[in-house]
This record gives structure tokens, sequence and C-alpha cells, in this order.
């Protein structure tokens, strides 16, 4: 089978290797669909370091080829259209084994998995050797749509994270894909949501997502527009979903008593950020971080994406075959797209 | 009637005024006992600053003397024993009238309630006039027990935001009576509690009321203690009980993935503190405030105190009749004891 | 003022009476509008029993036309657009003071309101006479669509009641206008909602409102398909919005592991139901009771009323003006329409 | 290896049969002590039904002899404490992958476990060969207190499940060993509890584990007493740990407003209970099933045994080594006993 090997900073080189077969408790599945998630495009260009060789690829749709012998034939069944993810955790940690993996005493992306020559998520292969409790089914949709389970996973829990109530004046910070993505559930959470960008573009989109309101931060007072909206009680959450540490303070800014100001991403650089603790004490809010998904949330996401309570097509940028991996990678950073999915 | 008034540092006269009547919607309550809380021992040594002349006291056990023409009979009767509180919220605003009180747009300590001479929470007074809504009924046990309510109400309120499940460690910093009341309703919450001090005797009395382990940050690394103590895994709840802000960057030090870190207390002075939000993000763990207590809170803190499910005498260290007032102050600022009641 | 007055089985006149003034810590409201609930449609035409005579009418848009002296005007301003409700509960009982004031010991549909000249709910007058803790601002829209913050909050404490999460499979039973309420809200929750009804034409409605799939019950086994539907699973949630005791053991056999069925309706008649306890435990799912709704529940309808993010002019069939208002009620009974408002 | 298997009705042998070998990704334990549950109590006796030879035992604390090659050695090592525990679930289901494995769409208590030479649970056995995802370490407690938590983490859902809250009155009907955890727990979780029961050494037991109130079922009435000691209110919550149908219509007639009434046991027999569907819809109260416990609630049990949070030692009424088996059978079957511990 071929297999898409990171060697460098924009050095990715498809490779052959043996294909792994499925035995004991194993299934083997055919990898349909893989998108190409930030994360993958920073060790693209060097801003995440690994170590090489390193093959990427976390998300991801795929379809059952084979089966091992203790594999419970009730459940999996060759042809079964399937997501797979969660496995990056260590799975004995009292974390993961409370149904907590997203917060994983262990989080590994940089495992090395049975069947793959190299170290990395593997998804960017043509065949993966999983676990079943790492695999969950989908329906109704194409392979493009289902390789989103992983990361609106990731917004289900960041959603659940942020205890949205009906009516909530909900502020997204932010509107990349992910941005985008807490756009969706936050209206599919009975919230009133506002966008912010400094991208008049985004924020049309967001718009399209079910943004009631928008605010270009480049040109209009974030905090006078939010108490303006709230009638001056300010946010009930606010979901930072920038990498930039400074931004968790306009984002502690805007929330009203009571309310949660929600860190999604990964900061770059990891700058210090300061808070009042006596207003936070006071106005009874609270700072919360949310990060990965766990089970529970891949299969709340892949029952949304299967449904079409929230529509991933709009998602979908650009599509290239395996063959075009790096032309995708070139395409996605160029950071005008939300997903480049690559169909194999 | 009298009423102590401060009318100013370490000066706090007892006077005479106009006893109020009953009439319309409100009620006449004969005050029983009055705690002295922290808060108005500050206005005392003028830590905290009020405007003179201030009626304090907050902490509230009286008895129903008369009863407006308006108030349905069925529930209030003379005699009846009752708490007072909740009432220094506007009563307008979402917050409040989301049954949020504690976390009102507008919360007043020194509103001028009808039927006192001066301004401020009037609770070291013979008599009120209040409405049924702040207040509710206790049952069995003393006055000077039942003014504990308020306290009470504030560490129910404080113990929710933290969400404690059974089987969680619990870290206590700060072993006052403030935290003591943490590692109580926290041994009822089904943890096991920790408790932090540099005073030994505020430890061994944290063990009495049911802390299984004791750390003197005097003599202790705290963080080496707690992760011992968790296995590695680090405390799912840390209330921060003090009033220092360097003491936040102890607590959200030894919280681990999935945690809260609670901050009970005001900020003396309110210094910035900082923390890494990358950390906060991956960690999955987050910071919360909490302040003051709603009706919910003083109705579930009225049933433990009746039923005894948390036993109030021991945190009554001295009772004080109302002539003596000043000298319950008095012995209150040496901060050797848990409460000072003043009894009427 | 007019007021319109019950006083037998569709007799209902329209009466002169003095108008209220506002005084104390009341304000005096101008009704705008007043939709015309089941509840009265059934006290119209006798199914519900009450004493004569007696003023319908708790859908309620108004304005503020005065203020009494002790009134905050800081939050309450002549001309402020206004919903009321929440004034049947008694406001003393532990319920109430919990800020559950839907489940009051004590609630009370016939409470004599002051300044009206009998018994019952009121909104069917010109004036009403109201405590600032029953009133709540709206927003942006027409006073009609105001008039649906009473039923969609009593749909949000259903909603919250059903413990929702994103991807549930939700079958709403009954399309009346509260099954359209429970399929829009469902929506808006994140779930994959089935809608079921007996009239091919309500069904097509609740697809309109965002129903993914649709039961029609005379023609298909709701049993069957409910299976089909969630791949064997059953129902994560069902509401029961009928008035059938029968349909209660339906709902239960649908719903699946960790369910919960939802009784939103009164029952006529309140025929016993029974059901298999050892079911119950084994798939541990729950029936659960909700009616009513609380000041929470107002704040977060009238919050969703006001920027639209459920919008109710689809649902009102048909306006009149309250010299109309018996034109109004023979129009409702037909049981072919939504809401018909009044408008004053 | 020993292991005693029923043959049939009072009929249990000790049988021979080869030592299962650790390999792969499974863990060989040791069995230090298995507890005598209802469950086998009523296998042995024939009121429960399985297929024979069948192997019973599932409150298991153990030790871990070795490990398979893929296990993970920084998590297990040989020598470690350890329960075994949520391996009756499929694994696969929705509920099992969500983390509710108490609610697996296909549990099976007569699985046939690998290593063992019958069908059943197997804890009745020398030996065990594990997966590291039933694995659950403790810590300072002997092992027959550890044989407890798998029946306390079936209380610890139970209550989870109640969602008590602080001053809660918790009502618990039937006082054997589970009636009794559910006293323990529930004054663990800030209620005030009542325990009810026809046997007054149960009853004074109960009084020992928290209980504030006790009532005599054959003396006294149980609705009246619940509603003085409630003041009219009724009960927050009812837990019926009987296996008798007609108690949960007595649990309903005493759960007041917005209460949960909890079925924790199987019914023997399962006859349908009858409930009028407009008074719970207008209460707005619950009936709940609970059953079985999940990863994380053995994670919770087990940490609440290790810190002695709940004292299990009072609950062993009898130790009897693995030779006496069918003596502890004999001796648990007479009803006047918590738990017959088998030590090995």
């Amino acid at each position: 089978m071929k297999t898409a090997v990171f060697y460098g900073v924009e050095d990715l080189r498809i490779e052959e290797c043996a294909t792994p077969e499925a035995s004991a408790n194993k299934i083997l599945i055919k990898i349909d669909a893989c998108a190409i998630c930030t994360w993958e495009q920073r060790v693209y260009t060097g801003v995440k370091k690994v170590e090489y060789p390193f093959i990427g690829g976390h998300e991801i749709a795929a379809e059952i080829v084979d089966l091992g012998s203790e594999i419970d034939q009730k459940n999996w069944k060759i042809g079964d259209k399937v997501v797979f993810g969660t496995n990056l955790a260590c799975g004995n940690c009292e974390f993961c084994k409370s149904g907590e993996e997203q917060s994983c005493q262990d989080f590994n992306h940089s495992k090395h998995l049975e069947g793959l020559p190299h170290k990395g998520m593997g998804g960017l292969s043509e065949y993966m050797l999983v676990e079943p409790k790492h695999l969950f089914h989908y329906y109704n949709v194409t392979p493009e749509e289902a390789a989103f389970t992983e990361p609106l996973s990731c917004v289900v829990h960041s959603c659940e994270t942020a205890d949205i109530h009906y009516g909530d004046l909900v502020v997204v910070i932010g509107c990349g894909i992910m941005g985008q993505l807490h756009v969706a559930l936050s209206v599919k959470s009975g919230a009133t949501v506002v966008a912010c960008d400094l991208n008049e573009e985004r924020l049309q989109l967001a718009k399209e997502n079910g943004a009631r309101y928008v605010i270009n931060s480049g040109t209009q007072n974030l905090k006078d527009e939010v108490a303006r909206i709230s009638h001056g009680l300010g946010a009930n959450v606010v979901f930072d979903t920038t990498p930039i540490a400074s931004v968790v303070e306009d984002s502690v800014s805007i929330v009203g008593n009571t309310g949660r100001v929600i860190l999604y991403s990964s900061f770059y650089p990891d700058e210090p950020v300061g808070f009042s603790p006596d207003q936070l004490h006071k106005g009874s809010y609270s700072i919360r971080g949310t990060a990965n998904s766990n089970s529970r949330d891949f299969i709340r996401a892949s029952k949304m994406i299967s449904e079409r309570t929230i529509d991933m097509r709009p998602f979908i940028s650009e599509v290239v075959t395996f063959d075009d991996v790096e032309k995708g990678f070139k395409s996605a950073i160029k950071g005008d797209k939300y997903r480049v999915v690559v169909k194999f």
C-alpha cells in the first residue's frame, strides 16, 4: 500500500509499504477520505515540530475490508462505512477509563501504530489496522463529509464544556473553519451567535452559518458592540478559537456575570495571560479549557453529520486525490480555504 | 429599638432609633442572633471602606413578630423562626430573575433599608422590616446555629460551582472558618478532602471536620504532596479561600486534567494573576469564580443546618450580648476564632 | 377599561370596569396582544371547569404605561415593551423560592388579581396592574410574536427536562402547536427530530419546522419506524404532547436505553398508565413530568423570540381585534389553526 | 486451578481446571476475595435461572500475577492490587462506547470468558484472564473491602441518577445491604436520609450508617411520616431498593414536586405498575431506572473505598475460605447478613 510521509519541512513523500493484515481483535480499514487539519499543515510548514519520518492524517473516513478472528461479526461487517479516532489517548489512565479520553494524561500524537512503517496518526495511508473501540459507524453521507467527524467532535466537546443554554449570547472569536463550526453548533444550541474576525469574507460566511451578528474587530470596538447587543449584560459564552494569547484578555473583557470563556485552540506562542482574580470571583464567571474529543463526542458528531443536522458540504473547499496530496497541502496552507480533503 | 452603627475605623456605637412597623407586604422580624463576618470585621478595622454611618450585620437569625396586611398568613406566622438574606441583589436584572441573585449586576452592600436610620446590611439591629421573599424558615436548632445559614449558603454555591463528584480529590487552601466549611461540605459531597494551611491548629480542626489529609504549606511542598496523594493525577477541585492573589497560581499548579480551581474569596489587594493558556487548554481544566449565594442556596443551607447535616455548634467560638457588640468585634479580629455571634 | 369575561360555557362577554392605577411596587401595563391558549379554549367549551365569572388570557405582550412610586426607574420605563407571567405560582413555597415556580405547591389559575373585577388570569383585559418580578423585557419583534413567550417558555422547560444532547433522536408525538414548538426547539438543540401525528398536513408543517423524519401513526407502525430510523437503539427522547393517557404507553415502547419520556400535556381524562418496572430499571430510562415554566424559562424564551432564534410568525394563524374576541374563540376551537391572537 | 461451578439448584461444586496464561493484551489476575451477591444467591436457590454449568462471582478483588506482551508496563505491574468489572457489557454498542456500559444493548451475565471452563462471571475461581480496560487499581484497604467496589459502583450510578442536592430529603425503601449503601452514600451527598423497612434491626443499622430518621412501615404510615418530616413537601428522592412491584406505587406516593423515584432493584416478579400521568405531569416529578455501573462509577467507588470515604468493614458479615464457599452460600441465603465474602 501507499502512505504519505513527512521527512522534513515541506518534504512530504508518498512511499510504498506492506499492507497490514487483520487478525485477533483488529480490523483492517481502507481509507476513503482524510481531511488536512491545521495540525498537519503546521507539521508541513515546520511550526509544529515532530520527529521525522512521520505519517500525518487524523480526520479519517474509511470502509471495513477485513475482520480479525475475535471481532464480533454482529457489530462489524465488511463494507461498513466508519470513522476512526480517539486512539491517541493511552486508554489506561483514569481520564481515559472515565470516558474522558480528550484529557488523557499521556495523549500522544506520535505513537507508532501497528501496521504502519513509521510513527504518526496514519490517516494519510491507504489502509490502517485498528481496534473496534476506535471505530464509529456513519450513514447516508459521503466520505468527504464523514471525514469532518473528528473536527466536529472536538467542537461538540467544546460546546458541551461551554454549557450553552437556550437564548444565550455566544461570541465566537476567530472565523476559520473551527470558528465556523463553533458558530454552526452554537446556532444548533439555541443561542444567539455573534461572530468576530478581521476578515469580512469570513464574517459573511459566519452569517451564512447562522451568526445573527458579526463584529469586524479591525473596524469596530469589540467590547462596545457586545455591550450593545447584550443590553449591557456581556456575553454568556465566549469561544476563543485563535492561537493568540492576547485574545484571551479580550475574551475575558466581554464575558458577563456567570459567563464562560472557552479556550479552544492551542497557543502559538504560549505566552502568559493575566486576569483579575477579584473580578472573576465577583462576576462568578469562568475560564475553561477544551481540547480534543472522546468516544461520546465522536458518536454525537457522527450522528449529526450522518443526519446532516449540520451540513458539512459547505466546508469542503477542495478535494484532491491521494497522488496529489502535496498539492493539497500547498493549497491548504494558503489559508483562504476551509478544508482540503484527500480522496483515496 | 437599638442598632449598632459604624461611624469610623474602630468606632462602633449603639444608638436608639424608631422601631419600624409591619405594613402592606412587609414583615417585622426581631433579630435573635447575628454572627460577625470577616466582611464586618474589615469594616471595623478599615480594610473595607464604607460610607459612614453604616449598620453592619448580614448573618441573621430572627423571629417573626408582625405581619403586613398583604402577607400570606398560611405561609408566615408570628413566632416563626427564620433566617434573612439575598436582599442585597437588585431583584430586577436578568441574573436576579434567573435565580442567580449571587451574580446580580447591581449587588449592593450599602442599600438604605426601609425601617433603619442609616445605610448598611442592618443585622446588628434589634428589629428589621423585610419582604417575605428574603425570609427562609429554619427548624430544630438554636438561633446561633441558624445565623450560619448565610455563610453556609455561600459555601453551598461554591461547592456546586465546583461540581464535586464521588471520590474526587478536593484540596481546600486556607483553613479559616470559610475554609473549614468548605472542608465539611466537601466531605458531605463524597470527596477525599485535603486541607492546606500554615497553622497546625487549624489543620487539626480540618481533620476533625473530616479532612483525610492535611498539608502544612510552611513545612511541606504543596505540589509534591498533592502529586503523592493523587497518584500523580492532581486535584479534581481546588478551593482557594484566601484573599491572596499569588495563591491562585499555587492552586492552578496542583489541579489535574479536567479539574476546577474555585476562587471563593475576595482579593486584598486585587493583583493580576498569570496563567498559561495553552496548559489550561490542553489540560481542559478551568478557573471559576464564586461569590455570595441565592435563594436556592439559602434553602439548601437552611435545611442542612436545621437537620444538623453539618453541625454548626463547633464553629461558634464565642457568644456576646448585643450590649457587648464591640467586645465581640475586638475578640473576632484577633483572628484566632471561628465566629463570634451576637445574641440579642 | 374593557375586559372579556367568561360567564358560562360559550358565554363570553366584554364588560366595562375601572382602570387600575399604578402605586407603590406595582406597574400598570396596557395589553398589546394576548394569544388564545388551548386552556382558555377548554374554558370556553366547558371541558375545563372554572368558577364564573372568570377572566382568561395568559399569553400576554404589553407596554408599560405607569410606574408605582417604589419602582426602580433605572430598570423600568414608561413605553418599555414587556411580557408578563409566572404570577400564578404562590411565590412563598420552597419550589417558588428555589426558582422552580413551575412546580409551585399552590399553583392557582384562578387568583383574583388586584385591579381586575373578577378572578382569572386576566390577559383578556385592556390593562393589568402587575409586580415587576413578573415582567420581562422583549425587543425587536411585534406584540403578536412576543405573546408566544409564555408557551415557548413552557417548551423551554420541557426541553431542558429532556436533557437533549447533540445528535440525539427526539420523537415528538402530537403536532399541534405545542408539538410544533417542541419540534422547532429540539432542532435548535442539535437533535434529529421525528414528528408523529395522524394528520398529514401537520406532519408537513413539522417538516417545515425542521423535522427530519415524520411518521403518520395512522398508516405506519410507530415502533417499527423508530427502530429503523434509530438503527435499533430506540429514541433518546420522546415528548408526549397529547392529552391521551394511552399514548404514554406508546411513548414508553419506543424509548431506548437511558432515554427520557416527557409528559408535557395535561391528561383528559387522567386514566392510569401501566409500565413494567423491571424494564424501566434494566433499560435505565425515565418517565418525567413537565408543566408550566419559571422566570428563567421566560427570560430564555423572550430572548429567543426577540432574536428570532425561533421565528414565531408562522405560528400566528389569525389576528382579531379585542372587540372580535368571541369570533377569535370560535375560530380557535375549530382545531385547524395554531394560535389566534387578540390584538388590542 | 480451582473454580466453583453451579450444576443445579443448591448444587455448587469446586472443580479443577487449567490455569490460563497471560498473553497479548491480557492480564492474569489471582483472585484475593469475591463477595457473594444476591444475584448469585438467587442462582444458588434457583430463583434466578441460568444455563448449567455456570461459574458465579462478580464482586472481585485481585492481584496481578502476569502480564501479556502487549500490556503497557507503565500502568500495570505484577503485584498491583486491582478490582475487576464492567466486562459483561458488549463494548461495541453506542451505549458502551459512550461510557454507558451499564445500559449496554447486549448486557450478558453468561458470557463464556476466555480461560474459564464454563460460562459465567467467573469470580469464584482462583485465577482470571482479563483485559486491562476492565481492571481498576485500589489502595490501602483489604481485598475483602475492595470486593465491595462493584456493588458500591452500582450505588454510585444510582445516586448520580437521582441527582441529589445538598439538603435534599432522601427516602431509602428497603434496608438490606444495597439499601444501606444507598443510605451511606446519600449521607455523603449532603442529604437528610430517611430509611424505611419492616425490620427494626435493619433500621437501627441504617441509623448507624447516618440515617436521620427511620420509618417502620409495619407500624407507621409511610406517607404521613414523610409528610411530617418534609413539612408537607414530600421527598426529593425515593430509592426503591426492593424487588416488589407494589412498592413502586408507595414510592411514587411520597415523592414531592420535582422529585425523583429511582428503581434500583430488579423486580421478582415483574408485575405492571400503574401511575397517574396527570399527577406526574403536574408535579413534574420523574420515575427513573438504574442498573449496573460503568467504568467511571468503578473508579469513583474504588477511590471512595480506598480512602475509606465510606468504610466497608461494617458490611462484611462473614469471611469464608474458598474451600468453604458452599458454607458461605448457605450462610448468605439466611438473609440475616450483609455480605459473606470468600477469601482465597
